[in-house]
């Protein structure tokens, strides 16, 4: 792939959306198989970008937990493969008929979905997400603009070129799918800012990288990921219950936006619930930090500061809080939170509807763990990431997160009086 | 009201917001009719203001179709008046289940609907912008900010507090309606980027204002209202019919975005129409601008330059562009075209499909005039503006385009895999 101006992608991209907003289910679906196949021919071709890729982040001597996120293997591109299938097997959302009725001038009015046209996706070092991203976006018809981090850019450029030559062997515009193959901060500035020919852009990565790009960005941008998730335990909650899912959500994967944070306990249960909860958590080696009610209670844990309540840890870490009712518990909640995923564990049916009601997050859960937060587990069958603004999508987003409608109007002659 | 700084009048609106979004329907519609009440009693003092308001103008020798936009009259005012008690009986869109199912585990989810929480409106000379956005917001359970042009500021100043009245007569916050009293363009750029207490940003003004302001805000903004529509009269239309409506669209109301600016005719009835058309807008003073084969036939039309297709008048002027056929029509429209309101005149279905399909506009119509892209038109009982961005709310909006969803997710002890 040479190198390109920003312009010039911009307007390919836009080229080949007017292609694609056209197409119907079944050409698609064929092209994404014809990916997935160009994955296994290119296996050898694939796997050695990324060799080269992981000896270069060697050199730079990048953190392990980054080197694995960076490797791909024969398994792994497999995987990615039969990633693909599945989105081919999912229902297309282009051309649904999503409302209709006729007006009093006797116009018939349609909503149609359509493609939002060109998706930007700005993401840091996983070669994987090339592949989600430019199969999700080109199953919802957009043409989509790719700018990986530097540590994949071997490998990102090869995963591009096989998606790129399996739309050429169907027949299809190579240009659905454009990678930026410069990687320096110029070029993602100028895609945060392409104003004239992104109709949106998705980031995904950590907090500090979403967060820039939501400043810096001049383009319409679905905030995606910032997860710093509480479980609220009832004085009337199943301990058993409680500290299941406690310890599900917060150590099946502490790195995941939807892993617990932050514990919010009932006062009234605190002095029985906490050495239980202690207990639970040691065999996972979680760092429990307390306020001061909690540290009264477990002596020997450690002190959550003011910032603790905002920070979302990503680790082995939990931070707890004492209050004396449901409405406190809220208060704090709704405070400190990412607006993403907060749970209630209790019985009593009052205290459910009132935190489901006050509680102002993406997904807000009863009696179960904020891991499920996923478009997988939504059954959404695939998922482009999880937004925590309140704007045109909320929560785990599925294809039809990747779609706008318009209005069709069809009349015999309709003046308006 | 005071002046108060933009951080506390943030503040304020997340804190109403808080309790707006609890509120059911019914006592929302009550402090509704207790607004509508209070600009029938506060009549004297609000005309009075706008008196105030109305000489300043003329002082500043605003222009006249300016003066008529600022004047309010008793009569005025019982409009809106009337339009506060309809948006009382519309459907309240708040907790509304848009979806739900349940999943592998036994989760039970529902998305429903919710409020944006705090809406800012920025805008011009009219001061029943005020009534409408205070109005609609309040019922689909936002908070508004309301910052409107130093025109009508003394208008403006009295309604927001004759609004601000009534919530407190029904004891609900009155900073569910704020007006930001300093009109300064310190206090728009500050509005722009209040980040940390908006969630939304609607414009509602000229063009210029709009672009001013999608170029300046970092809250995410809903563009609203550009409009260069286009009517394709294809080589089968029927003449009277594309009359009429070419006539409607472009003379009803010239000064709106969803008037018509350009027609687009199919060359092989171009020397029958064309005279028939200069007759039939004769009445109407409207001015013709022509392509090279357009002025063939009317020698007389001005001439169109490249400039034109990409200019929406707001005026009575029509310029004219003759195609071949209808891929060309299609291709220039979309290129020129703001995504407003297209429409094609013909009796041929594939030409419909394809015009339909290939159109991308907020609305695309058959045979029917633009000029029916209005919320109320629509049937949705009022509108804050007719989106022509594709994120979140295309076409005109109602109070739906002011809500988000959050899923509720109920379980009984579920934990992840």
């Amino acid at each position: 792939m040479k190198t390109l101006s920003l312009e010039t992608i911009g307007q390919q991209a836009v080229t080949a959306a007017q292609v694609l907003s056209q197409l119907d289910t079944r050409t698609k679906n064929e092209a994404l198989l014809a990916m997935a196949q160009g994955l296994t021919t290119n296996e050898v071709a694939i796997l050695a970008a990324n060799q080269k890729d992981m000896a270069q982040a060697e050199v730079n001597q990048v953190k392990k937990v980054m080197l694995d996120r960076l490797l791909l293997t024969s398994e792994r591109l497999q995987a990615m493969a039969a990633g693909i299938r599945q989105v081919a097997t999912l229902a297309d959302p282009i051309g649904q008929v999503t409302s209709g009725w006729q007006t009093q001038d006797g116009l018939q009015i349609k909503q149609v979905r359509v493609p939002l046209g060109v998706v930007g996706m700005i993401y840091e070092a996983r070669p994987n997400v090339t592949v989600d991203a430019a199969t999700l976006t080109f199953k919802s018809g957009n043409a989509v603009i790719l700018r990986g981090g530097k540590e994949a850019i071997a490998t990102n450029i090869v995963l591009a070129n096989t998606l790129r030559d399996a739309l050429t062997s169907v027949g299809l515009p190579a240009d659905a799918v454009q990678l930026i193959s410069d990687t320096t901060h110029e070029t993602a500035q100028e895609l945060m800012q392409l104003n004239d020919y992104l109709d949106v852009l998705i980031p995904r990565g950590s907090a500090k990288f979403i967060n820039m790009v939501v400043d810096k960005a001049t383009v319409p941008v679905i905030e995606t990921g910032a997860g710093n998730c509480h479980i609220y335990v009832a004085e009337d909650a199943d301990f058993k219950m409680a500290l299941d899912i406690i310890v599900n959500a917060k150590t099946q994967r502490p790195s995941v936006c939807n892993a617990m944070e932050k514990l919010v306990l009932n006062s009234e249960i605190a002095a029985d619930f906490l050495p239980q909860l202690q207990a639970a958590l040691t065999p996972y080696n979680v760092t429990l930090r307390g306020d001061e009610r909690a540290k009264a209670i477990l002596p020997d844990i450690e002190a959550a500061t003011a910032a603790d309540w905002g920070t979302e840890y990503d680790d082995y870490i939990l931070a707890i809080k004492v209050v004396d009712n449901l409405d406190e518990a809220i208060a704090h909640i709704n405070r400190y939170n990412t607006k993403h995923s907060e749970a209630i564990i209790t019985n009593n049916y009052a205290y459910s509807q009132q935190f489901t009601k006050q509680i102002d997050a993406a997904v807000v859960y009863v009696n179960a763990s904020t891991r499920f937060t996923d478009g997988f587990e939504f059954g959404f069958g695939a998922e482009i990431g999880i937004s925590t603004q309140k704007l045109h999508a909320r929560g785990p987003m599925g294809l039809t997160a990747l779609t706008s409608t318009k209005y069709i109007a069809e009349g015999n002659g309709q003046i308006r009086q």
